[in-house]
């Protein structure tokens, strides 16, 4: 399977695992579950699950065990995104030419949504059926997720952005506010994976998570460089928000050009420990480059 | 010791973990930091954890299992007061007497430090050092915070909640609504002991449940019939604001009166159950009191 297929079959498998998942929940209340719907399938790229898979599948983990860590981290990350979104936060109207959470619903709806989502990615990993490797691998993924996502991963780090939006902030400091705010999910997509593999040794799980930094932290530049150079069209929100926000960015802070070679640079740290890696990484270097190349 | 030695002693130890738990937070994110301490430290009467010490000294479970569960319920319950405290929920601007947590800092630190306590609650489980019952017992514990925290529980009671305000609901719908949105997190505290407690026996762990189910549900019929009848110096937050807001009550449904009978049959129906437990219930019985006479 070329690489772009095993991307849509992700895409399609997660959509409908995701989608499975909220239908199985009672009806009581209607309009959370319609807005926890919109929230995790308003047609994302899927591009943390692909990560999981891909890793998942150089490492020969089993199905069931990648399908249960993508969910979880596809759901916190459609928190995060949602809260991102709200008025007091991004006030963003549009995602992914969508309308976002709390247009679509309103703004208590959005918030309860997030919350519940949030909550939905713990119990999808205290509760799925996984293989047989006992649950004190699935207390670490449990304590995986929370590093990633509160205090000390993407809470932090969008802590620190809505501290730092409108004012001026170093390249180390904008380096670390990504690293919690994006890169720490993405870490822990590749770090919940060698948690449960059983015959990873440690050199090349160190490997694997500098690639993930990395990549993590490029996701990012490419990020803001699209929201520079992208159309409202191809985006599905509108382009220079991030200017218009006063929020700091790499090429605000590197030039345009300047962001563009860091993103290279980035992108030449996140491959070259795989070159040490014994297994073929060809799917993990296409992953990289969808990444950096990619123009939405 | 006396029980109202024995609050005392569970809210100071209580603040104290909670407190040496924020303090260890890395200083990158100031203002979240404070915020999340401010929603967690303002004077909360820690009912739950004094819910969790009561039923774990009962059922001898180790001080440090029930201290690891007491804070995790404790983040969870602190991030859903500042969530349902924001101007797009019930809009309160103060709790205890003190202002409420996005009055105090603004609104994105609001939900975002409620954000992050939740994700607490479950690092705080996933990491803690437990006594040694094996990690299958940790996940367990997991997936009921996760349970009663979302959309099976307290999400999903705050969208009922949210989704009936100004409307007529009928009385069973109400009791629905407050088993989901206070009563599940009250049942967990129940819950998560009997879970960790090796020697209870089914009928017991039943008993123990039915005593929880009915003391969640009168808290809350306590709680609004001191909004009828308290006063705001008491309450710490402004008495009357459940009918100004269109709030389906209690009081609302049954009358004051219909209200206090209520009380006192779900009383009576939590302590039924516990007259069969081959335990000393006098701290369970002396719970029950404080709860449904408490004056805030």
């Amino acid at each position: 399977m070329n690489f772009s297929a095993l991307h849509q079959q992700v895409k399609q498998q997660t959509d409908a695992s995701l989608l499975k998942l909220i239908e199985e929940l009672p009806d009581y209340a209607p309009q959370l579950k319609a807005a926890m719907r919109h929230a995790l399938l308003a047609g994302g790229k899927r591009m943390r699950p692909l990560l999981v898979h891909v890793v998942g599948n150089t490492l020969d983990v089993p199905k069931k065990d990648q399908m249960a860590i993508s969910m979880a981290i596809e759901c916190v990350h459609a928190y995060s995104l949602v809260h991102d979104d709200l008025p007091a936060m991004d006030d963003d109207d549009l995602r992914r030419g969508m309308p976002t959470c709390h247009i679509a619903f309103d703004e208590a709806t959005a918030i309860l949504a997030g919350d519940a989502l949030q909550t939905l990615g713990f119990s999808i990993l205290a509760d799925a059926e996984l293989s047989d490797f006992g649950d004190t691998k699935r207390a670490k993924l449990l304590s995986i997720l929370a590093n990633c996502a509160g205090y000390h991963g993407m809470c932090g780090g969008q802590a620190i952005d809505l501290a730092s939006t409108g004012q001026t902030i170093n390249i180390d400091a904008l380096k670390m506010l990504h690293r919690l705010k994006t890169g720490a999910l993405l870490r822990a997509c590749v770090e919940m994976i060698a948690t449960v593999c059983g015959t990873l040794d440690k050199q090349s799980e160190a490997d694997l998570l500098v690639f993930a930094s990395n990549i993590g932290l490029a996701f990012q530049v490419q990020d803001d460089i699209l929201d520079v150079e992208g159309s409202n069209e191809i985006l599905g929100k509108p382009a220079g928000s991030d200017e218009a926000q006063g929020k700091n960015t790499f090429p605000a802070k590197l030039g345009l050009d300047g962001a563009k070679e860091e993103l290279a640079v980035l992108h030449e740290k996140a491959l070259q420990p795989l070159t040490r890696l014994p297994y073929n990484t060809d799917s993990l270097i296409a992953f990289s480059e969808l990444l950096v190349k990619r123009d939405h």
